[in-house]
């Protein structure tokens, strides 16, 4: 995905880029490299984005460390501060300089399968058994590598990424700057039946709906996103989903929002805007959880959450009620006995 | 998977097709398509199939509305009822009829690597870059789409469908009917060790059993089912599987019975007949969970269950205990605080 | 995977090749084959590796019973014991004799596009439509199956074994003896973003870092590790990870330990030597679980856990404790009904 730099940059270019202010250090000194502060040394920029490494920081010998404004105990001598609102930022920039993603040459390879009525934009990489379906039409400038296969009817923006072995179903419709890690599903059936009551037997309601993608969404290893039984699954723009995340039919993921690794939406559920769900959360169908709610790994969430709420539990309640409840839970057996005592009454002289 | 019904069909024929019966409305008016009661127009059929939209299918300009006998406020001017006792089941047999899944035509595509003692049925479709390996046998009307690998010696019955990316391992047996959506790995290796206690390493347990899966039975994206050690991994007739759904070596999932998605079986795990298990549920190894269980979403079952019981919790326990318990657990504190004042006894005047 | 074996083995040479000690029965008598206690039968070699089959194992018409030294009531006639400290270790080893796994030929598909920068190992065998690209090593005796994608930088030991549609990502260094089941996900891109508080969007923190897979170890079907920020994700000799796990980006996995399925490692979190993760446990980042740790299904770890320790819960507490305070938690109810009735004291005469 990523290699080394091959040249280098000076001190006040890098603060630029980042958008940092730098103080001490020599605006002309060469930055060769990046490295943590576990590693950095003279020649390298590195980074606090955690004050649990202040000491750390303190005592490196790399030649510029990105910091807060509030940082004390640098510059000391050869080493800058690279000081910005948001250090965490600014290193995410910084790697982009150090790291460059990796540059796909445009060409088709001879082994790719494209049906004829579909449309490829300018530029585009497309890798070794690759299949292409009627009517799928491309941005420019995508990158679609070994065995990914899209269905017919799909349509993607500009800059689509789809690393080996995804797979987009039928007619989804996939907006600018989408990338999809390895084996991810994109539109699959959504799992809808009706149960038949007298044979009991289940009836597939057939899923005649899309996935709709908006643009500048991340989906990682695994994880899949199904069509819904009528109208559409849509993830909004800026949304990054994690691993191995089930996304069911006709739910919704706003806005910037998170959903990380092992993640489930039932089906109709519905993610506001800046939420951020942790590992293994699962959301059931038929609700809506509001916007900028954050809610604790391993969550259980039954119904309706208001916006800007901190939750925790299965099923969920407040994150500080959650906190102490569960501080208690391991002393239930004591207070059951206390309890026994209580109502038994005073030993009788 | 379905594209739009070209034709139309009468009110009368749709009645008769879906098993309702009609009132109000004229028999022959042409019905022209399918849609949910929020976009349904005159000309269309729509459902309701949850009480909480009575308002809007009342208000509703749609044709026809698929509906229960109980159901009152309609049929008000050109809108007819389509009255039948599973609404439900009414509208998946209705969306067959006007979104029928797309027909792949019979052929092998020219990339394919069948062996040459494979037996592929009649009437066929195979994708390009599929792989087919020794002594595979392929039951009639069969669709393996791009990419799928079916390994030597498995057996399927009529009208396999298998999506892009899905894998069958060594020696399978798959009845008539079964869909496997993209990326489902049947019959991986269970994941059996036996612990060398003197080095502390553990030995592979060679997995040398089967997958055996019953006819009518659906599979979705990303699941995996694992062969078992010995005899055999089952999935019985009518059962549906969702996305990302872990069934460990030598379990068996009874007829008709539902895993959703991410539901975790140990291995020699044994789910009977009806039985819901919800999101995220995980049963331990070696028990059973009786005939007609349903199990709420993240729960853990550790032991048997009998049949017909509701459960919920982790680990379970009754539906409506778990309810209670719930409901009291933010509380904790508060109890926590009474017993300690009580126990100081009444403050002395 | 596997094979019924061809020929036969007397009981002195099984019991020699076990590390098992014969008592009864003829040394030179052939067995022909291996089946569990209920289909077992004359010719066969049985076993008996957990106490609540004795029954049955005196009642085997077998000619042969793995079993521990302590196990009375064998041999009966014409039923050898074959006597041993560790009779789980000694059925696997026996297993591999009477299933040894297939073998592969060696050689390299016509359609497999293998970068001519690629080194690949003696014997290797490499099937259809496999994608390797440039600079991959792939040590000797490898078999990579059909669909398998490489890419570029990767490098593997001997005997690498890559069931179909596995993919491994940029520069992972794989040691000897791995092998990965179907759907594999190796070094995909961590899940790592950098929140520009402006505008509320994500940026990308390259992973530029690397997933190491040290000797003997096996990952199972549709399992994602991811690849690091910077520096590494390691998995240590002899660890085995189950379906549909997920590891997030710099975490690691100590020696043998055991992941199973479902379980998920948010990232920089650290596992211990010989810790056992029992299904859908998730553990925090940048959090330590110490060596021999054994954790109960669906627990969720939220910080540190010391050596040796046995825990359950979400968040996770001792065993114990676990176990008395789950019993506890169904009597909420009435244990909140005694408080109440304790607050009102007693009923006045």
């Amino acid at each position: 995905m990523t290699e080394k730099m091959a040249g280098k940059i000076t001190l006040r270019e890098l603060a630029e880029r980042i958008g940092a202010r730098l103080e001490g250090g020599m605006a002309e000194t060469n930055i060769l490299g990046m490295a943590p502060l576990e590693s950095a040394k003279a020649g390298d920029v590195t980074f606090l984005t955690s004050r649990k490494y202040a000491e750390q920081a303190r005592a490196t010998t790399a030649s510029a460390v990105i910091c807060t404004e509030e940082f004390t105990g640098l510059p000391k001598e050869g080493t800058a501060a690279l000081r910005c609102k948001n250090p965490d930022l600014a290193r995410a920039k910084a790697l982009n300089i150090f790291f460059p993603p990796h540059k796909y040459q445009a060409g088709i390879h001879t082994t790719a399968v494209i049906d004829a009525s579909a449309k490829i934009g300018k530029n585009a990489h497309i890798g070794p058994y690759v299949v292409i379906g009627a009517n799928v039409v491309l941005g420019d400038d995508c990158v679609v590598l070994a065995h990914v296969v899209i269905y017919a009817g799909s349509k993607t923006g500009n800059r689509f990424f789809a690393h080996a072995h995804a797979v987009v179903r039928e007619n989804c419709m996939i907006g600018d700057d989408v990338e999809l890690q390895n084996g991810v599903v994109l539109g699959a059936n959504g799992f809808g039946f009706a149960k038949d009551t007298e044979t009991g037997r289940w009836h597939r309601i057939q899923q005649t709906g899309q996935v709709i993608i908006g643009n500048n969404v991340e989906i990682h290893a695994n994880s899949c996103i199904d069509r819904a039984s009528m109208q559409e699954t849509r993830i909004a723009d800026g949304a990054r989903i994690d691993n191995l995340v089930h996304v069911g039919h006709g739910s919704t993921v706003g806005e910037n929002s998170l959903l990380c690794a092992q993640v489930g939406l039932a089906g109709s559920t519905e993610i506001g805007k800046n939420v951020v769900l942790a590992g293994q959360v699962g959301v059931a169908g038929h609700c809506r959880v509001g916007d900028d709610v954050q809610v604790v790994a391993q969550s259980g969430i039954p119904g309706d959450v208001e916006d800007g709420r901190i939750v925790s539990g299965s099923p969920i309640m407040d994150f500080k009620v959650w906190k102490r409840s569960t501080a208690i839970f391991p002393k239930l057996p004591e207070m059951a006995r206390a309890i026994r005592l209580l109502e038994k009454g005073p030993e009788k002289p």
